[in-house]
């Protein structure tokens, strides 16, 4: 069989391939924004089969496996992983034009070399074997993979209340040449937030994480302004770890100009005695430890990333037996834009506002994201705003192309910083590979069609820059 | 002239036109959700002229010759037949790019057979004698036309006070042999839910409604209670003539987890007493009725459908004059999917939830939506959530085009259940064929640019699971 | 070098190019939106440098400017105008794809005939020395560029309590034929909408207008009925003066049925009185206002436009350095179609609804916003609810192709009233060559792909009436 990842895969023209060979598939990756574990990294993992690193905590695949009526026991459940890895090859076939369909071709080229079949049920017996027998070598631990996939930075996703310690290691292994990957923290504040604190199990869940946050910290967090002093101790010692970014996740934005600090205390006093408050008191607290962020995140010249649109855990069945992210989330509808703006308005008046970058899970905003965050650039940094990569379930062709066609109608698609994984696995990096074939595509295409400048040197900068440059520059590793 | 609805309309590449003429173009139609008038099935119409057949009901085309500044007169009013055919001709030619062009085209072609010619005032009175006198022979009778057109199977749709006897004539005739296309009816129950009675006018037709439903179910429907009782064995009577889908209509969809009984018997007894209730006692007296069809349905193995976003007749005008349904009709802003998804889930979480097919007329919630009902698959049944095709407005290439991109991005095409024409007419048959070439343009496309594997009996299966087998094995028939 | 700027320009196929050669080149430009200062085209100014006329009042300039971190003296600030250029020379690279980029290419070809180079830091001086070279010579005064770009009309946007001096110069003018541009004012009433009087200096600014309005208008503004009066005696002066359109902008469009005189009196009474209103009592002054500017519209034949979707000034820092419309405004989310309908059917159920063209700045307002307007079209003129063409950041080639699909799939294209600048240079007429470009690209591929006829008078025709002759026709010029 002819590959189907062949060399030109997503490439339609020369242009586009020239473009793809000479200047984006060497780029190594800076991967600024995922979720892997960095305790796996650390102690270089090897992991036992391909459903350990495939399909173990991919909610993706259990999507589809879900809406392929396979019932929980073989995804989530207690069968072996023989047979989840079974019933993922019988419901593979059915994935096609949905991005796990080319997700999982890229990832069995590389890093696994196999592209003369398509995983189904009559191939599934010889990739797991063979797929398994290379996850037993050292070139396919954790390390391994990421040094094959010419990795150059990563950035995981942090608590506040982490020790950092397995980054610390890992900081210990870069700088003595052991291990050329850098990996850093980012902070990740959620948790702070009081977000369901309308709720009594809210609370008591809230109070859990505090109590954490005070020990970290050490800070007794007796008062809101003692949580502001934790707050700010935690993200210097993020600082102190390496860690120059910082991410938040929301439903729709949130935002109100901050309230005088006596009411914030009287709200958070009450949550101390362990009672509810409003949805309006959570926004009051919320939004005062945004400023907090903001400020902190400009006077260290971090990069806050705000991600904003996902409605999580709808299926209360799955949330009981699996959890959290069980694949059982989805994008939400409603406006926040004002509130977006006054948001980032507050900062950049006091000349606090730090590189940002939002990234939007409903489409329908991605004109209005693009535009909005766009109002502040101030002249300072070149490309401070960012429109983000597409995301979730925009991290697919059409959504990366509609991202990169919106923020080039909108703004300055030279300056991006980029993609990023966002991922769980060690097996995704070829999706920096798949977006870089998407960029060149549509830029060598739009040479041939006479749209731009028919100038290698050019284009292919700006390509480079996009790949690789620009995130370098950007932030302040 | 070279036909302009040739053999190869909509198909760009030879793979596409192998999916179309091997896999797609003989599958016989399975249209499970309809407007046809079951009584002109069940009597054989044989209309009297082209306007009888295309213009009388067709408020997509009475939109248009609004808009070319045609008077009512000619359009719902009392010009000739003849007379609102030859505006129909002067305006088809302005309507170039929009849908009601290629279905013009398409229809004449078939079943008419008339692809030399488009219709314009000069060939009107041509098309206008040949149509007329086919239409006068048994093969385009609404059951020639039928038989023409390779209809396996139609759903109406239906009010629950109707008697259905239509549907048992049908029944018996295709239980004889008589009639080889299966007719059953939708259960159809938005006059149930107390939309308008916020207004004393609104409260007067609902209680007329309800003396319907009371005799319809022979039930003295003098509490919410009773109201319920009548509601389910209505349900029953339609299962017993053979439905297996219910149809609701939604502005906005609103819901409420269900108040406590006794507050909805009192809005209720209000209601009863001909008051006016307020907006939020009709969505909890509405909510509590959608949990009791999602239920039914369920326990039936029904499949709920929700087609989410008209705003309906916005001219006062055109309402007093010509009624509703009169082509004043847009697609409505705003957000619902939070209180959809609490509605999925409450189904969800005590196993009610039936297979659902959701539709949206605004296309800013086609990712919102296909990535909500897909949070509530369950491992039961293939497919069991499904995202509807295009519908009205978005019924058209670039809109079906958006919903199998939307769809395939974020779930599984191979395992939707496809098409229907939504229709009035029977001459809308074509709108399969429009949708099947669109759908093998797509994928034959995708398979000769290497998107796709070049494998006719993988991807050309999916063709023929979308055209027809999915909706075999889904429904419940 | 070969000609960026070709003559096949962004025309992929030969019925494109016959379509736009044979059809849409030489039509006149009726330009019926731009905020051209009439001033300027009747004292036929001559710019001193291209910085004066290129980057003097473009905020889309500006934003790219800041967004690539050049700092605000040179953007607009105090350095020279060579020091701007030379910035902006240095930017302009960093635009591809971004509508700057074309815009860019395209009037340095048309009118300055430069179409050998790019403009970047090393042809800057060249181009610049070149260009102001020609910026001397009467061909490129301001009418000269106007002679030299085919206009045939323009309408430029004008406050009610202007005294429409310089049209009424230049009305004369353009009936002695010295000069050929018939030039007429637009009544943009904005400021009498009392938006901003929820605060203080919201209340004085608007006091400081009234007091203009009642001297323009000779009317002692000592009630709100005495504001209408002096409203339609505005109206009617510019109609006296040749103004056929009004013009207004919303953020999101607010209307509510119109409240009871004495109510309305009441709200206006305290704010004469130097107090604020509430939000509510805005939206009930201007929802009247919006009424009367309806009919007046209706009863001399005008058409409405209303510009919906545009947050402004979103940046207190700039707006207190630069004030406002320098850059810092974007796309705001949110509802409104349900108040638009009502205040369209308010309108037409009394036969008071006007020509009304409505543009949406945000693009998910597409489907939603061309659907509802075309609710109200009544049959007595061709076309008459219009959806306007790609606005501001939909200017762009996908905003106006998305415009043309909409408009297209919901609605007649044939008729659409076509492009229009809405610029404040004289060096914006090629976006009329870019929209005709891409308006023929789309008909002359759909001709060769077999979606449309193959038929160049039909739809050369309709290229014909959508670059001017539909124009000529709906405005009552």
């Amino acid at each position: 069989m002819k590959p189907f990842i062949s060399e030109s895969f997503l490439l339609r023209t020369e242009s586009a391939k020239r473009l793809y060979f000479d200047y984006a598939q060497n780029e190594r990756i800076i991967d600024y924004h995922c979720h892997l574990v960095p305790q796996e990294i650390a102690s270089d993992r090897q992991f036992e089969n391909l459903t350990q690193i495939w399909l173990g905590g991919d909610h993706y695949k259990w999507r589809a496996l879900r809406a392929a009526g396979v019932p929980e026991d073989y995804i989530t459940g207690g069968a072996s992983d023989w047979d989840k890895f079974l019933r993922w090859a019988e419901v593979c076939p059915l994935t096609v034009r949905n991005p796990l369909f080319h997700w999982t071709a890229l990832e069995l080229n590389r890093p696994f070399g196999i592209n003369d079949r398509f995983l189904n049920p009559s191939t599934a017996r010889p990739i797991w074997d063979e797929c398994n027998a290379k996850l037993a070598t050292p070139e396919f631990s954790a390390r391994g993979i990421m040094r094959q996939m010419n990795v150059e930075l990563v950035c995981t996703t942090d608590d506040p209340v982490d020790s950092l310690d397995a980054h610390r290691r890992l900081a210990t292994d870069f700088e003595s040449g052991s291990f050329p990957v850098r990996v850093l923290p980012t902070f990740r504040p959620d948790k702070v937030f009081p977000r369901n604190c309308s709720t009594p199990e809210g609370v008591v869940s809230y109070l859990v994480y505090l109590a954490k946050l005070s020990e970290a910290s050490d800070v007794d967090i007796s008062s809101f302004a003692a949580l502001r002093v934790a707050f700010a101790k935690r993200h210097a010692f993020f600082h102190s770890v390496g860690a120059r970014l910082s991410d938040c996740g929301f439903e729709l934005f949130q935002w109100r100009e901050p309230s005088a600090p006596a009411s914030l205390e009287s709200s958070f006093a009450r949550l101390l005695k362990g009672e509810t408050i409003s949805e309006e008191e959570i926004v009051a607290l919320s939004s005062a430890l945004l400023v907090d962020l903001g400020r902190l995140n400009a006077e260290k010249n971090w990069t806050s990333q705000l991600h904003i649109g996902a409605m999580r855990n709808n299926s209360t069945r799955v949330m009981k037996r699996v959890g959290v992210d069980a694949g059982c989330d989805s994008i939400v509808d409603g406006s926040y834009g004002k509130q977006l703006s006054r948001y980032l308005d507050f900062l950049d008046k006091d000349d606090k506002l730090p590189r940002t970058i939002v990234y939007n899970l409903n489409p329908d905003a991605n004109y209005m994201l693009a535009t909005l965050v766009a109002n502040f650039n101030d002249g300072t940094i070149p490309g401070k705003m960012q429109y983000g990569a597409g995301w979730w379930f925009l991290d697919q062709k059409n959504g990366m192309e509609e991202q990169l066609e919106t923020l080039s109608n909108t703004g300055l698609l030279s300056l991006f910083v980029g993609m990023l994984t966002d991922s769980r696995s060690f097996l995704s990096y070829t999706r920096h590979e798949y977006f870089r074939r998407i960029l060149c595509d549509l830029l060598g295409g739009e040479m041939e069609a006479g749209l731009l400048p028919n100038d290698f040197e050019w284009i292919g900068g700006i390509v480079r820059d996009v790949c690789h440059n620009n995130a370098a520059r950007y932030f302040q590793f």
